[in-house]
């Protein structure tokens, strides 16, 4: 809290006019007795609940707190898992302790896909164990394993030129180096299918994410319906690499994957909503979210807990401060957004009555660490409102809008309804350290991190909430 | 290389009289027409020598790839294993394609402690598993495992405060925030015993090492001949601190811990032993060396194949460019350092009656990390030789001399006979990260920095077998 506290107060120094507005609602009038100078004449007035919202946000640790008390307690939370229902069915309850309106868990039916034991292993010209983890979704192998020659490709490319006489009855290793997620997570995503067009029985993938401590990454696959199923796993960075030098030595590599992975009978799950109804327009609704199902590994605390807890904890602060805006604010926390994204879809089609009045949507999904900002994706009049809103996060920093915004989960009342959508925008440089291995712990999650999000949150989710004017969209309500 | 070149470049130009020195040994003269400025007497001799050892060293990324080569092929190589006999046959072969003299393999007998399978998992009021490694040495549990109660202290004297009364028919986990690795290591080594003298039925460890990836470390324990053999295993940080809260949630937390540790019937091992026979006193001897035995994870790049690469390659640099000190340049790779030291004892009794003729003894096992200098434990007249002889390292910054130095395999030499001993010193920055976990894997290590290591080794080695003067010691021999 000290360090950061630092660096705001450095920017305030570089900004007069707003260090001034700061000193002026020292009082906590709300509304300020004049528009605050430098702030849209729109968000001028929301300046002292701003400041109040963020000052509540510094003030205690309940988010950390929760997020802790969440991991811990149920650790992570697959669709399908006892500890998801387990952890929805507490949230609902701390929900409603909370004092939040209309606490309720929304019905989903999700996929139930068990990993078992795995374990794949070089086993000549060697015999090595490699770090790896299964891909959501796959299939499993017979329980003997599947026992072939690897080959050992660094694209999409390589595996083309190859070909079918290069790739069948083989497992095809994609050593691809991490570079963005965008660029890599195809490999993931449609690599076993890929290698499967040409015959390959098996596919092992370099973990999309930088190297670690041999610690591989989890995440899903989609097999294409035009390809055989084939089982898919990945390895660690440092094995995929150590698997590269024994070929280039010229040595004949075999390897054998074993993996019990399989898709069980549909499991009954849900969302979590919880709410403040508004004041005026209480069937105009911003939503804020997260997801709270997470891989099997790790406990789920950067991706997405802390999305979760950040999202709630807006409401939660609002509701502290004894505000209740013009319109309804909702805080939802998904369900299966890792493998199958059932929970969005079920939100949406539930609520397909109300989509033309969800004002905005923002979802929390890139981690709890420094907020920058937000992306958007909306109408151009809407992004204005945004930015000048924004501008209420300077004491945070959190004032960056990005070109887009949104997420998985909100993504379909955007496609459905042209709802507005936004992401709490943070900062990534670690993300793809921790995401989808064992090290997603609350420990890569700070106190000051998780109050300036919900800050973040409450602050923009409160004003789009509250204003005179609904948020501008593409097509009218 | 890059990279260290220009660090380097920058201490030449600080010292206008080395690098005029420098300068005039481009031409490579060995002796040098006249001594170098700024160098003591006895070792001016040798700036010639020291500067094309460097640049052998630089020339070749030979100790990279044939620590990869060890580490690919043969993995880790724990006391009693296939593997580590594998690691030794080849590493013999190779010193033989060197050109090294006298290679052999000297038995040893080690202990076989088998790791088996192993797990722990938090079982009340939550079911979640834990990260963990046995304690090497360690007993293992009934096939059914131990489940007990879970009691958590900071340090021993938490443990003496809680008394039987609070321990008896418990498992203990010292949680025992990472300072250093002489303070908190004597938590591993004999927790398990003090915690069972008060009637602890088994022994958890929060890894000694700084937090991770959700990685543990294992390492060696030592029971007490009056207690209870109780099992012992480390977890990972997180685990740890999350065992922590929740028991300060006021839960009382059960844990059931299973390992199938044991020892079997001690195997046959070796120490490598590789010389460079000296021209003029063959008898007297210049040891330098590592140990080739690693834990059962990772693949022992750091600890200590890198130690063992660079000694035996500083042999090969001295070999390379033709060179024969007056004394005996001998590398001994050792056995069973980790759990047990019976290679270096080995080595003591085998060459009980040369002792007196080690000159000095050098071991490297603090990881390939950029060289600093040596360690030396020895008399003063000695340390002014050493000294002296780091100056010729100025080149690529190994001139610091620390207090004392030496290691575990050489310490016997010095105990017996008083030998002068050395360690390489290194930037430890990063050894702890890695240290007895699986994450100890080549990719820690880079090629300029074994290359400088090497000839680091091979600069002060060297000095040490040519002086004309044996190394003054404590004991005449």
């Amino acid at each position: 809290m000290v360090r950061r506290r630092v660096r705001r107060s450095s920017i305030l120094h570089r900004l007069p006019a707003l260090a001034v507005c700061v000193a002026c609602l020292a009082a906590r009038a709300d509304p300020p007795p004049a528009p605050a100078p430098g702030l849209a004449a729109a968000v001028a007035p929301y300046a002292g609940v701003a400041r109040r919202l963020i000052e509540a946000a510094r003030q205690e640790p309940s988010a950390w707190t929760r997020l802790a008390e969440l991991t811990d307690t149920f650790g992570h939370r697959l669709s399908g898992s006892e500890s998801l229902e387990a952890a929805l069915r507490w949230a609902a309850g701390e929900m409603k302790k909370d004092g939040l309106d209309n606490v309720r868990l929304e019905p989903v039916t999700v996929p139930r896909w068990v990993r078992g034991r795995e374990s794949a292993a070089l086993v000549a010209p060697v015999r090595h164990e490699l770090a790896m983890l299964g891909l959501g979704n796959s299939v499993g192998t017979p329980p003997e394993g599947i026992e072939a020659e690897l080959v050992i490709v660094r694209d999409f490319d390589e595996l083309q030129r190859l070909g079918p006489a290069g790739v069948k009855g083989r497992i095809v290793l994609f050593d691809v180096p991490f570079t963005t997620y965008g660029e890599t997570v195809v490999y993931r995503s449609t690599g076993a299918s890929r290698a499967a067009r040409l015959g390959a029985i098996a596919m092992l993938l370099r973990s999309v994410g930088p190297i670690g401590l041999r610690t591989p990454h989890t995440g899903a696959l989609r097999y294409a319906d035009d390809a055989p199923k084939i089982p898919a796993a990945s390895i660690a960075v440092e094995d995929a690499q150590r698997l590269r030098r024994l070929r280039e030595r010229g040595l004949t590599l075999r390897v054998r994957l074993r993996m019990q992975a399989r898709f069980e009978a549909d499991a009954l799950s849900a969302n979590l909503v919880g709410e403040i109804v508004g004041r005026e327009a209480p069937h105009e609704i911003v939503l804020v979210g997260g997801h709270l199902d997470s891989w099997d590994v790790g406990t789920g605390a950067m991706d997405d807990g802390g999305g979760c807890v950040m999202t709630w904890q807006a409401l939660r602060l609002v509701r502290r401060l004894g505000l209740r805006p013009r319109r309804t604010l909702r805080v939802v926390l998904f369900t299966n957004e890792e493998n199958g994204l059932r929970g969005a879809l079920a939100y949406r089609d539930r609520h397909a009555a109300e989509l033309s009045d969800h004002v905005a949507a923002l979802e929390s999904d890139s981690g709890a660490f420094p907020p920058l900002g937000f992306g958007f994706s909306g109408v151009d009049a809407a992004r204005t409102v945004i930015r000048d809103a924004a501008r209420l996060l300077e004491p945070i920093g959190a004032t960056r809008i990005g070109e887009s915004g949104g997420g998985a989960d909100v993504s379909p009342l955007a496609a459905a309804a042209s709802v507005p959508t936004l992401s709490l925008d943070v900062d990534g440089a670690r993300y793809f350290i921790y995401h989808h291995t064992q090290a997603d712990t609350i420990e890569r999650l700070s106190a000051e991190d998780l109050a300036s999000g919900s800050a973040a949150v409450a602050v923009m989710a409160y004003v789009l909430a509250d204003l005179p004017q609904r948020l501008p969209r593409r097509s009218a309500p």
